[in-house]
Parts: C-alpha cells; sequence; structure tokens
C-alpha cells in the first residue's frame, strides 16, 4: 500500500508538471488537509489561467470507519475502511478543447480490497480523430495489460457516464472500472499502466484544439454542456457520493465543478449544426477505437 | 380534488400575471405538455428579463403507477397515485433582490392522500427588514388557520433546506410542510390562505430592493451563491428525485437552476463584510418573525 500511495502521489506530480507547463501561465495551489476521521490529502487547484479555466488535481489518503449505510455496498466486512486514490478534472477555457475526468484509486474495507478508476473525455466540439486518439491510447495501455480489459471498461464507461434523465452520455466515454479484485501487486501494475497512459491521451488533444478559433455562441454551448457535468457529478458520480458520505472535504470534492455554467430552459441543437453533431454521438456512443482511419 | 386543481391553475395564472407586471419587460412563455404515464402540465417560463434573469411557474398534474421504490416511502398502499401542484422559482438578475421558491401540492397514494408545499426565501445580500416582512406574512397567514402551524413549518422548513455537507442553510427560511393529513376541505383552505401569502410576501421585497445599486464583486457572489442553490437541487431536494424518478417532464422539473452559476475554489468571506453578515444567518437561522422592530 505505501507504495502505491507514493506511485499515486509522483504521478500527482507528473500531472500537476505537465499541466503547468502546458498552461504556460498558471501555477497550481496545493492545499494540504486532515480528515478528522483519519488520513488526509494533498488538494492542487490552478484557476484562471490561460488554458485551463479551472484544473484540479486531487491525492487523499483516508482511512477509519465507514458509515454502515456507505460500507452494507461494498465487498468485504466489518465498518474499516481505507481509500487512496488520485482524482483530476480540468476544465479548460476554450470549448474547442474537451473537458477530461480521470481517477485512480486503492480500496480496503476489512479483509478485502480492490482497484477503481477509469478516464472519461467530455468534448463540446467533437473532433472525431480526439476522440479516437483518446480511445486508442487507452485501448493499448489495457491491452498491454489484458487484452479483455478495453472492451468492458469502455461499456461500462458508456453505462456509467450516462444521464438516465437526459438520455444522453455524459461525453464520448472512455474507460471505467470498480471492484477490480486479484493479485494485489499484479493488478497495482496494471492499474498504473492505465494512470500513465493518461497524459498521453489527452496532452496532445490539448495542443491540436488550443488555438481552434470560436465564438460567443460556441462560449456559451460549453456553459450549457458544463451544466450536463454538474447534473451528472451532483446526482449520480459515486465519488463525490462517497465523498460526502464519508464527509471528506467539501472543496476537494467539488473541485470538479467548473468555474461557469449556464441553465437553458428547453435547449435544442439546430437539425445539421456541429451542436447537433455532439448530440448524435451522446445519444449512440461509438465504437471509437476500432473505426474511422 | 377538480376544484383544487382548479383554484391551483387560478393561482398560477395569478402569479404569472403579477410577475410580468412586475417585471416590466418579460413576457411568460407557455408549454403545454404531456406525461406518457398520465396527466401532463403547463409550465411558464420568463427569461433574461429586466428583474428576472429566469422566472419558472409550474403547474402540474400527474397521475399513474409509482415505481415501487418511490411509493413505498410514502403513506398510502399501491402504487397508483395523483400529484398536483403548482411549483415556481424566482432568480432575478440583481443579487440586491433575493430569489424564491414556493410550492404547494396535493398528492394521492392508493386511499392516503396528503398536502405538501411551502415558500422559502434566498437572500443573496441580507436586509433583516425583508426577512422579518417575509416572514411575519406567512406566520400570518398560518395563524388565521391553525396558531401551530407557522412554528412547526418554520422549524422544518429550516431543517429541510439545510446543504448538510456545508454546513449551511439555503436562505433565510419560510415554512416548508409535507405528508399534512386530516379533513380535505379544511386543509385545503388552509393551504389556499398559505398560497394566497405568497405574493404579498415577496412582492413589496422586489419593489424595495430593485433599484438597489450594485456592482461587479456583488454579482459574483450571487453567481457562487446560485452554486449552492443547485447543490441543494441536485443533492437533496424530495420534490426534483420525485420528478427525475417519476419521469416528470425534465424541463420543467430543471427550470429551477439558475440561469448561470459559478463555483469557486474554498471561497471565505472577508471577516466583517457583508457576504460574512449572510453566512452568519445561513449557519445560525433566526426567528425572524418574533425579533427586532
Amino acid at each position: 500500500m505505501n507504495v502505491l500511495a507514493e506511485r499515486l502521489r509522483a504521478w500527482q506530480d507528473e500531472v500537476s508538471g505537465a499541466l503547468e507547463a502546458a498552461d504556460r501561465s498558471g501555477r497550481f495551489r496545493e492545499d494540504r488537509w486532515d480528515r478528522p476521521g483519519g488520513g488526509g490529502g494533498r488538494s492542487r487547484v490552478l484557476e484562471g489561467a490561460e488554458l485551463f479555466e479551472r484544473a484540479g488535481v486531487n491525492y487523499s489518503e483516508v482511512h477509519g470507519e465507514l458509515p454502515e449505510s456507505v460500507a452494507s455496498s461494498m465487498p468485504g466486512s466489518g465498518r474499516r475502511f481505507l481509500a487512496v486514490g488520485v482524482s483530476l478534472v480540468l476544465h479548460p477555457a476554450s470549448p474547442m478543447v474537451p473537458t477530461i475526468h480521470a481517477n485512480f484509486r486503492y480500496l480496503e474495507r476489512g479483509e478485502a480490497f480492490w482497484f477503481g478508476g477509469g478516464a472519461d473525455l467530455t468534448p463540446y466540439y467533437l473532433f472525431e480523430e480526439d476522440a479516437r486518439h483518446f480511445h486508442r491510447t487507452l485501448k493499448a495501455a489495457c491491452d498491454r495489460f489484458d487484452p479483455s480489459w478495453y472492451r468492458r471498461f469502455k461499456k461500462d464507461c458508456d453505462d456509467y457516464f450516462f444521464l438516465k434523465h437526459r438520455g444522453e452520455a455524459r461525453g464520448v466515454g472512455g474507460i471505467f472500472f470498480d471492484y477490480l479484485q486479484g493479485d494485489r501487486e499484479r493488478l497495482a501494475a496494471g492499474v498504473q499502466g492505465l494512470w500513465s497512459a493518461f497524459l498521453p491521451s489527452y496532452l496532445p488533444l490539448l495542443e491540436r484544439r488550443r488555438d481552434e478559433p470560436f465564438g460567443e455562441a460556441e462560449r456559451q454551448f460549453q456553459l450549457m454542456r458544463r451544466g450536463r457535468y454538474v447534473e451528472f457529478n451532483l446526482l449520480y458520480d459515486r465519488g463525490t457520493t462517497f465523498g460526502l458520505q464519508t464527509s471528506g472535504r467539501i472543496e476537494s470534492i467539488l473541485m470538479s465543478m467548473p468555474p461557469l455554467v449556464r441553465w437553458e430552459y428547453a435547449y435544442e441543437p439546430a437539425p445539421g449544426s456541429r451542436e447537433a453533431r455532439l448530440y448524435e454521438v451522446l445519444r449512440r456512443p461509438r465504437d471509437w477505437a476500432s473505426e474511422g482511419p
């Protein structure tokens, strides 16, 4: 566990360093915090910068006693738990650059332990080659460890990041896994392979799209779609719920909220528009890794 | 029930008429809709106007079969249900004018029936005389029917509109009641007395505060506090959950969302500021009806 925790902290350092370098203007602020019931974390936030309107990269290592209502839905027995992980959400300023979320975590309850996490991409304007690059990079990392992973994790991602009340996916998906059990050392290596694929899956999209021109209409569409992100996180997200129920640090849990958000009554994309093309893929998930050029 | 439904529709007309008159510039758009499982409604929204950035006044009358998970938490037996009500949320453009929510509803499940509803005020900048006027007007309406109501409903409101994860009330409260059972005709008259107090409780605040000057800092504080409104509605609100679980019309349910919202990492009001004065009352609810001049 200590080795894993150290590797996760090293990854947090690597990611925040790479994001600062990509941003060129912003600097992460770090807050170290303790959880009253046990453990703590280091939250890093970069706000109002050139590339990122908000970027949050959070490491936490919490332990103690779970509320019975939370414990009972998990593998293992008893109320003792431990959760170590890194969670990040990047909200770029430009609507041409996709929002991304990734999270990799290790949990124990009593004698049981498992891994969870994933990475998923939320574009506002769809560039098909970006969705393909993102999925293929993750698939390659999965395949190196277990050829059955990508297919399973991709489907679980589509199922998980789905807004039932809207009939829409949150974005173009990625990978999602939870309750991954087996040999601890082997799995830790596999999961590390996945998080190591995060930067290569996303940085090229930043570089390709950061100078893409856009206007006020595209900005307004981005703010409206960010509202769906908020709806997902507060209505469905397991990590958010887990954090709130285990009295995690509120500001670190809700670091995932976009900085500025709009709700519009009865929005419908104009037929044939770029916005309508996004809605098509949100309503019918595609097999990005295997299609296209 | 038909008489009650008619009175609720008449109240929707009265409220939307009064709000248009107060706004001076905006007009409500009406959408009539049918619910696939039974019933429907008429939603009215006014957006981007002088006084109201968004005002939603929704009438709905839905019936059919409840999902078992929803039914089992309610009085009565079986899955047949009926719900009739008016729900409104007003988001003024100016941070000096408080947001308000009100809802009055009648429900049946099998042989059981009950009333629910209330009204609560969410200021961004606190004017104590406004909170007092609001509470006193509601208290007078309660007292005319049952002298025990206000005390009970005021406390239930403070308990209900509370963001546990923030340790903050949503606003300065008001009244809240649910599962109000007894003689149907008598209760209908009492509840009508409450909804009739809505316009007199709120319109004077609009007139007092609409021309209050403010700047960009106050606007930004309003947008940030609206984020708490979103958190409450998506994490805790029973009406929102009920609507989503009974496949209500999404756009009408989420009409309560503020038009523009901001999340800020680790916000703290400056000591002694007007923002800090608001936080004091959010953290320690007061007895507005009986205190002060």
